[in-house]
């Protein structure tokens, strides 16, 4: 199967401060965004056929806020793009693979993506997203 | 500037074990191979122009096994790459961005490469290496 890495979150405490370095390796960088429903405001850095998602919470409550108090800065997860997504879930289903929720969700840009539990995948929150971005 | 993930670097306690996940998702896998400088044994999984390298420690006395025992499981760093090496540690340096060696080193394949240290990167150990892979 063709999968590709459609992007890496990061999680972040200061936007500012964390794009420079990306700045400074001559990147170029979205305008910020603020996504109301995962409470984060973020910047994405193209990288070829992937991305960087640097991910600054809006409010305590957010999971990156929550990521960064117990693990501090750093990946927060690995998206990986897959080219028929309901075909993918049936079969982890099969293997008994943990999945964060058990539902296909549809996300920004109505792309529909699920979570594999770290405990499944070395460790790593894993993102399948389905299509391009 | 372009640059691209060139690949990621996933700390694991098995190889058996977290491979499973990538099997599951019917990517093709490479025989292990035993890396003796950096006392680690590594898989890769190829993913469009990237690849995920999971790393396991050989040895107590390995930067893996001493990540694996500090964070656990997970991401270990993010590998991009860059044209021309030189020209980009020159301006780092310039623009004072802590690097965890001043020198760029040799690795496997003879490319050449640094790390930025993750106080400069947004938590992340941030690998910048020459040319394709």
């Amino acid at each position: 199967m063709t999968l590709a890495i459609d992007h890496l979150g990061i999680a972040v405490k200061s936007l500012a401060a964390s794009k420079a370095i990306y700045e400074k390796l001559g990147c170029s960088i979205s305008p910020e965004e603020v996504v109301e429903g995962e409470q984060v405001r973020l910047v994405m850095v193209p990288m070829g056929e992937s991305r960087l998602e640097l991910l600054e919470p809006t409010s305590e409550n957010s999971a990156i806020a929550k990521f960064l108090a117990k693990r501090g800065e750093g990946l927060h997860h690995i998206s990986l793009r897959v080219p028929d997504l309901t075909a993918v879930v049936e079969r982890l289903k099969r293997e008994n693979v943990r999945l964060v929720s058990n539902e296909i969700k549809i996300g920004a840009g109505g792309h529909r993506y699920v979570f594999i539990h770290p405990s499944s995948a070395g460790g790593v929150l894993l993102e399948l997203v389905e299509g391009g971005h």
